[in-house]
């Protein structure tokens, strides 16, 4: 799906800002919006104070309204009169062609239905007139790279450093947490706080900063996705401009989706959705503020590309062996020293020292100068070396501060060095390597995490997407089992053959031309738990069963009060596979969404599913595939002969290629049975939207 | 099992003390060990420096040998000489009645073979003489609560604090990076750090600070566990005295094992085992440095108790969400207020704010006075509150510090308070909230993993016992399945009945005898795999397939070169189930261990079995059959009756009652048919310990 994603240029720097409700009373957000633009930013285009009541605002003239502004409309206008009056306040500045407002003011859809109207009514007035709403609910946008504030923060003076990473949040306060990881120069280049997202959401702004020169890395903390594909075409821009996302999504409980409801009032998708889907797209999910900020600072110094091995370096012996473990259970590899490193580092450690991968240089390193950072330069030189992971458990004073000097010194080149600090972060090495943008870790664990998320964007490659071939629409009339069957082979998807009989003699004469075993299904309106009805009859092996079968069901379907008018008569399938579910479902946050798991009565239990934006490719659908944690059921096992795979990514690209927005509202294969010789989907529900005929 | 743990207390405070090496050459190990003892510690006992090259050191009477010294031994021998001396060094301690000695020297069996046979020589020397050793390779025990420096730790003299958790490591460096908590006012009151463990171990100190009046929580840094069954006996004496353990160990993957045996010669033990363990015996098992030292901090200021909810207390909607979304992905429960905690909250609190937990009380704490005081006092004082935990996103500087003294004002009661700072720790109320003793977490996730830890504990009871019928001895000679399915039975783990036949004929009579359908299985010494090879017949209906079974299987086989003389004929067990596996092992690290999972090819797939140390009670078996991720399966599920848990625990605890070292090498039952109706082992491998007869 195309989106039209809005050029945000002109908000993001703008040249003519007016300050709708304006004030020099202290504290007011009319004041500090003002203070912020005209004292604390680096702003040179015109500001304008607007204010009924005043001739000057700050020594700047003030303006009655928007329309006595002496050029007509502004780049932007930042809306800071209460709520009662925002809506009259949009309307002004659109009469006059604004392009942007800014509207700081809450009390909207976060309190309730009347909020949500107005809000409502936001969307058209941005529809209507092109002038694009940023807010409402929000603490302001801060570009701090060119250092402009559309802001009334009282802490924006502070934020003063800037640098590659672009941050989107919904919330201010999150946000600020991370903004003030500038205390150890990580630095944030623009940020924008979407609050209530009435026109202008996350996707918009993640758009603008795949663009934006000045970043590189884009970290998003979302409460919620009001527009998911939205959300997705802007990360496919980012991913296209080789800008990697790192993002955070609220909501993995019952009670952070309930809790961000009552806070933003928006809806909550499934976390296993979303994170199936960002993995789909190539964004990195973190699982806590800590690991956003510092995912997003390793990103920022690090390259997006495939990586080789980890060399695991320090001066105590348990420390590199707590690290190897730690990136073992993180599932990452230990770099396979070349000959010629280990020779060359025996020749410099003392002989007690560990110079295969983990290093351990032992306490050696308190006594024989300089051999820390040739036996450093030397293992990160080595070919199979791509990151050198360097664990400080402690603060020895001198020879820590002379370690990170060492990193600092041989840092730059093409591998990457990630310093743990593991104590004491009042310590001097801990603040040179801050200072110098090599910014420690404080886990093992969470570097360990980092380095892994690190690893696999470098490994990640967009999905294909299918052939052009359109999806058939659905047929007219009721979509029974047999004509979702129908509809469904049409479409590439393996099912039995089979045909509708509306009697006894008619099943047979059907069953005899099918060849037999075959099975029975009744066709009833509503009846949707066939089996336990009564409705399924199995293993019919000659005419006479197929009758007889006909007449039993009839039977136990009128003492229930239904009447059997119609069935399916289709060939048994005989052959042996692994039962799988796959489906579409039409997802709260982000539209058409595949899913695909194991079936049977395991993974019932287990709840092993995955899910993917449609539609997808076949390269795609073997990822997918993969991406269950029992995949290794479908493999060879036990001498069993694995699944068609193939066959499999076929059925899932051809399912992908139904979920077009507006007809389905579910679908169900399941049981699709999956084997060696081929997948065919046993059972299928189609439930059409209310909007399709 | 009894073990007789050595007193250590005349080793923690000694009142004499010889330093065997002792020099005044600066940075030798004995000249620091000296001045530790000498100068940095409050130590009023008699130093005894030994030096035969001396008169006096650092102004102290110098002695040239243990013989020599006025009183004959001493408490403690602290032995600063190299390697090759160190065995004559402590012979001479023990000839004079030493009562320990501490070896800080390295270079034993971390370095190879030679180094484990000097070990294997202390040990001689601990038995034969009562002297016990600790180290080598060890940078010395601090009692900082006592300030008693047994080390060569150039930083001792900075280790001033004290404090009521004890920790237990192996290396130093990692043990250092706890030590250095104390910068945040985190207080380790005696350290001891066990090294190469050629007498001493880490569960001799674990007894130990059991029972020190100034410990109350244990911290263990384990690289390999020396001893299990003593390791957990010691866990189960600190259970006893209301001490909870946090630990640590090293080796979750093969990188992690394989650095840790070089680095220390030690055996490690499987990760799934010692966790599964751990649990068990109610030791709270952390995964990183910094998780080990946060939880710690956290145990000793929270008693050990059963919890009820938590209240997420805040003033930033965003930072409240998200920490009531951890707070319910770690499974754990938001508080439910009682009306008048939320009609009172009403009262103070503005009308946008949410009261209801999680409670927001947005920025109006800014302006309104007294308003968080009061709140949070409401909160804590709920009937459904337990922990209060108080997420800081941001410095805000002035209400930042407020609210820390808030919490600071308001702690000490019975609800216990879990800030967590979010952002920049050069802030004032972060440091006034460590000099109070309430240690705030650095990231969310890690402070819900600590109350989920806390809670879990509080809720943890010690195993029952099971009644004490002794194990029978395993039976003389082959022990083939029919031999171990007859001692199983006598056992009392349900068998299916059964006897051996010599031939086709005496096979069909004991079928008539037993009814039909029965089994046949060959009973051919050495033949494992019966089944591939042709050697198991399953339901023969009558004497002539019987029979006929046996006729075909004896050619099967032939054809193999095996010949059939014994088979096992069974009825054949034909009840509805669900397949279990159940185990003995001798564990290297833990020696026997129960195990128990879910069989059948999904599990094999997924690997979801866990373990007990033996013999286990009913209560423990039930926890066991909890314990499985897969324990859904076992319960009624889409209709099907659940399966007898009573009988699956009785067949749990019959296991681990065989469960005596030095009989069973291995036993696997496998499958085990788990259904409603009861339990039954279908086959049965017992493979004899070389040491049994």
């Amino acid at each position: 799906m195309a989106y039209d994603f809005p050029d945000l240029n002109r908000l993001i720097a703008p040249q003519s800002v007016a300050v709708i409700g304006a004030s020099d009373r202290a504290h007011s957000v009319g004041c500090e919006a003002l203070i912020n633009l005209s004292q604390h930013s680096d702003f040179t285009g015109e500001i304008y104070p607007v204010n009924p009541k005043r001739d000057t605002i700050m020594g700047l003239k003030a303006y009655p309204n928007m329309a006595s502004l002496p050029d007509g409309g502004v780049d932007v206008a930042m809306v800071c009169v209460p709520a009662d009056r925002v809506l009259g306040a949009l309307r002004d500045a659109a009469d006059v062609g604004t392009r942007f407002a800014v509207v700081f003011t809450s009390g909207f859809a976060e309190t309730g239905e009347e909020g949500k109207l107005i809000e409502a009514e936001m969307q058209v007035i941005a529809r209507a007139t092109g002038m694009r709403i940023y807010g409402p609910n929000v603490p302001g946008l801060s570009n701090i790279n060119r250092r402009i504030g559309l802001t009334f923060s009282p802490v924006f003076k502070d934020d003063k450093m800037g640098g590659k990473i672009g941050l989107v949040t919904q919330g201010g306060g999150l946000g600020r947490s991370f903004i003030q990881a500038s205390e150890r120069n990580i630095g944030i280049g623009l940020w924008a706080s979407t609050g209530n997202e009435a026109d202008l959401q996350l996707g918009d702004f993640i758009h603008h900063m795949a663009h934006d020169p000045d970043i590189s890395v884009i970290a998003v903390l979302a409460e919620s996705l009001r527009d998911g594909p939205r959300f997705l075409t802007a990360a496919q821009a980012a991913a296209k401009a080789g800008k990697p996302i790192i993002a955070m999504k609220v909501g993995q409980s019952e009670y952070g989706v309930k809790a961000t409801q009552s806070h933003t009032a928006a809806m909550a998708g499934s976390a296993a959705v979303t994170s199936a889907l960002f993995r789909q797209h190539g964004i990195v999910e973190v699982n806590d503020i800590d690991e956003l900020i510092d995912t997003a600072a390793l990103f920022a110094r690090a390259g997006i590309r495939k990586r080789k091995g980890i060399c695991v370096y320090s001066f105590s012996g348990g420390t590199g062996a707590l690290a190897a473990d730690m990136v073992g259970s993180a599932g990452l590899t230990l770099a396979e020293f070349a000959p010629e490193t280990v020779a060359a580092l025996k020749n410099i450690a003392p002989s007690y020292a560990a110079v295969d991968n983990p290093v351990d240089l032992t306490t050696a390193v308190f006594t024989i100068k300089d051999m820390n950072r040739n036996c450093l330069e030397l293992a990160a030189k080595d070919p199979d070396t791509d990151i050198v992971l360097l664990p400080t458990p402690a603060n020895y004073g001198g020879i820590t501060d002379l370690a990170a000097a060492d990193v600092i010194a041989l840092a730059g080149g093409d591998t990457l060095f990630v310093p743990v600090w593991m104590a004491g972060y009042d310590a001097k090495g801990y603040t040179a390597l801050n200072e110098a943008g090599i910014n420690p870790f404080h886990s093992l664990g969470k570097a360990a995490k980092a380095m892994k998320r690190l690893i696999w964007r470098g490994n990640w490659q967009a999905g294909d997407a299918p052939d052009a071939h359109p999806a058939s629409a659905l047929p007219e009339g009721a979509l029974d089992e047999a004509a979702a069957k129908t509809f469904l082979a049409k479409a590439g998807i393996p099912t039995p053959r089979g045909d509708v009989a509306t009697g006894a003699s008619e099943a047979a004469t059907l069953a005899n031309s099918l060849g037999y075993p075959v099975v029975l299904k009744a066709l009833v309106p509503g009846l949707l738990h066939k089996t336990e009805a009564g409705g399924v009859a199995i293993g019919l092996a000659d005419a006479a069963a197929v009758r007889a079968a006909w007449g039993a069901m009839e039977a136990t379907l009128a003492a229930q009060d239904i009447t059997l008018k119609r069935g399916l008569v289709e060939q048994m399938v005989t052959q042996s596979g692994t039962e799988c579910v796959i489906g579409l479902h039409d997802d709260p946050a982000f539209g058409m969404v595949l899913s695909f798991g194991l079936g049977g009565i395991f993974v019932e239990a287990i709840g092993d599913v995955t899910y993917r934006s449609v539609p997808i490719g076949p390269a795609e659908a073997a990822r997918m595939i993969d991406d269950i944690r029992g995949h290794a059921l479908l493999g060879p096992l036990r001498g069993r002969k694995g699944v068609d795979k193939a066959a499999l990514a076929d059925v899932l690209v051809a399912v992908s290629k139904l979920g077009v927005p507006g007809r389905i509202a579910e679908l169900d294969l399941n049981p699709v049975l999956a084997g060696p010789d081929g997948v065919i989907a046993l059972d299928a529900l189609i439930v059409r939207t209310e909007n399709d005929k």
